[in-house]
């Protein structure tokens, strides 16, 4: 669906957070990345090779890929040269944008004209319907945040990964332009008609008759006025029996809301658990998981440990601890049945 | 921006919910209404001469207006012949529904053809931002409900007309297809890209330094798992100083999920005002409109009783009371300052 190995777009981006999808890329799907492109004066790296649109060529890859954020969502000026650039090397282009690609009639004509593929992946999906709520069998299990780019995607990898170590069948299931790049499939519901939120966190872990985790990424967060619209119809729509919360330390505000406070984490879960009951009564939440990127290590686990004895749940760091408390906590909370 | 007058399509729909918006426009802009179009045997009316798109024409109509609900939003095919035959009778095209007009290629080439206009009101305006939940100078009330098609539209339309009557300026603010067509503008917030619905909300209800009330529309149900989403966001993206909730004591489950009860008012105006904090906190419920038209009248007044003694606020009918008592408690809780 998206051709890989890919060179990953940095531009002119120097906000790490403007990188996530890049960045994603580059962690859990780091075999088919390439190289980097981004502007000789720009620090900010993936750790792959810096190289321009016709050596990535040379050197195999298929695709450029646009993943940056910016604002509104729209492509700046500054991209267009290169994605030219890449159309008239022999890659194809991918976004993560909102603005399709084919909306410039620049980057539309050229890859007419050469035969190039342009994939937006924040293309709603034809045929979504409203959610109903209906309750259905399955298992599902949905990160939450305190904020956006709290670490929800991670953790959920991270959480299928461990699951599947432990011969527990788990599929992780993509909501985000980042997650969809990675799994090669998803919606990402930030981008559907408002409608049809719930609807398409329905279709996207839908009734089954099996032990198979369904593991959701979250979006947004219930605290996060910008976005807390996406974060309450995912939540009803993904009808979660168990749920993670995701939390970065080092977050000073709501992401780009300065005036806006981060929420503590108790009160982040009870909201949470209260929003997911109207389709999920029996909902619980089974761990949380922290970014301590930020913090010393002992300041780190200190943390953690204030935050699991707040809380009375394990307490993790996908990339430090590794997931399995949160496992242990799921696999006793909700054994396996006989089938 | 819409021509009328208008003839109102029925056609075969017998719920009168799945006619709102043409009822909408009946009740609102009755002078602007030259007719109804329904099939013969179809006992559902609005009160309006029944008449085909010809005479329609030959009696003033300047648009069939496509005023019904259908399943995902899309066209029926029964529509299209009557869709055909009012374009080639003069008339213009105006549709509420998702699906836009233009996407059936019958109805684009003949209104190419002969020079009429296709208006879906569902089109979501170009340039919308993500909203920031930034504190914003002016005097918002937003309808709330217990599920949709409550009143929230009525109630706002009646309140916005019972302030001007008090000599309060006040305009009215549509989110929805019937209020935008009443109106004449707005936004159809459940039609926008879900990562745009609080900021839709704030460009509806920009700042402003005035005493001038903008007495915003409200959608769907915090307790309605298909919509919540866009009731959340709207909420957020609103930020209003006052909430009216709004309830049909007639509904015996959410509508459309029979296996989802409606909430108890009381417990919807508090979960209404502990979501609306996040962005205004000292937000606070003004009052309670019922939609009465289901209940005999002495049960109706009993009930009015009953929940005024059980929340504390003026409950009223706005059609049956009027919205004198909410008015009052919204002046005497905001008084408008000198200036």
């Amino acid at each position: 669906m998206i051709p890989g190995p890919f060179l990953l777009y940095i531009g002119d981006k120097r906000n790490p957070l403007d990188i996530k999808t890049s960045r994603g890329l580059a962690t859990f799907r780091r075999e088919d990345c390439i190289g980097e492109l981004r502007e000789a004066d720009n620090p900010v790296t993936l750790g792959l090779p810096r190289m321009d649109v016709a050596e990535a060529a040379a050197k195999g890859a298929r695709a450029l890929v646009l993943g940056v954020a910016t604002s509104g969502g729209r492509m700046d000026e500054a991209m267009i040269p290169h994605i030219l650039a890449a159309l008239d090397a022999g890659l194809h282009v991918v976004s993560g944008l909102h603005q399709h690609l084919s909306s410039d009639r620049r980057i539309r004509e050229r890859a007419d004209e050469l035969g190039r593929q342009l994939i937006d992946v924040r293309a709603a999906p034809e045929g979504l319907k409203v959610g109903t709520g209906a309750r259905r069998p399955g298992r599902r299990i949905l990160t939450v945040g305190t904020d956006c780019a709290v670490g929800k995607m991670y953790t959920a990898l991270h959480l299928a990964d461990a699951l599947r170590a432990r011969g527990i069948p788990a599929r992780f299931r993509a909501t985000g332009q980042t997650g969809v790049l990675i799994a090669g499939e998803g919606v990402v519901v930030d981008s559907v008609i408002a409608d049809f939120i719930s609807g398409a966190a329905e279709a996207l872990s839908p009734a089954r008759d099996s032990n198979v985790w369904d593991v959701i990424e979250g979006q947004g967060s219930l605290f996060n006025p910008s976005f807390a619209g996406v974060s309450l119809g995912l939540l009803h729509g993904a009808q979660p029996q168990a749920l993670v919360m995701c939390h970065d330390p080092a977050r000073p505000h709501m992401r780009g809301l300065p005036h806006m406070p981060v929420p503590g984490i108790a009160a982040c879960i009870e909201e949470n658990l209260r929003s997911a009951r109207l389709t999920s009564p029996d909902v619980e939440c089974v761990g949380v998981s922290i970014n301590g990127s930020g913090l010393e290590p002992a300041a780190a686990e200190d943390l953690r440990a204030a935050i699991s004895a707040e809380t009375g749940l394990p307490c993790v760091d996908p990339v430090v601890t590794g997931m399995g408390s949160v496992v242990d906590r799921l696999v006793e909370r909700f054994p396996a049945s006989a089938s």
